[in-house]
């Protein structure tokens, strides 16, 4: 395979309260490189509608601003609190629309898979994560506050994937 | 209380294949009028994504025409299949979120509390809510399919609601 247009991923990991985010940029036969990462958190007394607001225009924002061609968002873990686990769906909801309406190319993982591809193993803690993420990406330091690494965790998990078609798709995409 | 300015209330039953939808007015005193009802339908086939939009968009388009003042929209029925529950989440968060950017007020009813209203128990089924629908509004025939006779009674349950301070506060709101 020839080396591929620089390829940007958003990375999210979807959260009512916080959801962290990661813009990972892939250039050529260059290593990945972080450009941005962080959280946009929203206040618990807020109305739920508020919140959704919040989340999908700081998403809109990202996506103006980096111009990502890939959403990379970690999928519902099924084994949570059933209220907050439909809950995160709402957030879930707003994020993948904002994909959607900005034409981006969208990949959902588990959250095992995605610690998986970044840590070696589907059970990697928090802090390996962290690890793992600032080590890929030769960081300073690790991302903070770990929602952060996750959302850079799941745009690795879509730059690591070894389904290389997936990429020249989005080549291809992007060409026309 | 005086007679309020008049409210137009969209009304909504939430659902990932197909939203119903129905909307409503209140001016002065008369009888409450059915502006308009029907669903929003998505492809099974699509990306969860894609249909996301088109339910966001299509509320956005009736919020366009209408311009409520109110959504008054179906809660979470807990008891059903969890994976279900959580994708009908997306779509009430997409729902939320066009409301909210609107600056719609905004109320949520257990789907129990809305048959009651309605039809005066919270375990009527779909043709009694169909034939209430159609009393309580003058119609000439039932609202077609059922979904849009749930959406219409969603927006019935908010208007009908003895719960006067809240219009009082929608009024004032308007004024400003």
């Amino acid at each position: 395979m020839r080396d591929a247009q620089p390829i940007t991923v958003l990375g999210i990991d979807p959260g009512t309260a916080v959801t962290g985010y990661g813009v990972i940029r892939k250039e050529g036969r260059n290593p990945l490189a972080l450009v941005e990462c962080g959280v946009i958190r929203t206040r618990p007394r807020d109305d739920l509608a508020q919140r959704l607001a919040e989340i999908h225009d700081g998403i809109v924002e990202l996506i103006r601003r980096h111009k990502p061609t890939v959403l990379s968002i970690e999928d519902i873990f099924y084994a949570r609190n059933v209220r907050t686990t439909v809950v995160l769906g709402h957030a879930r909801g707003v994020i993948l629309l904002a994909a959607a309406h900005a034409g981006l190319e969208i990949h959902e993982y588990p959250p095992a898979e995605i610690k998986k591809a970044v840590a070696g193993t589907g059970a990697a803690t928090k802090l390996q994560i962290q690890f793992m993420v600032t080590r890929l990406l030769r960081l300073k330091s690790a991302p903070q506050p770990s929602d952060a690494a996750d959302g850079v965790a799941a745009a690795l998990a879509f730059a690591m994937m070894p389904d290389l078609p997936k990429i020249e798709t989005i080549r291809f995409r992007t060409a026309t």
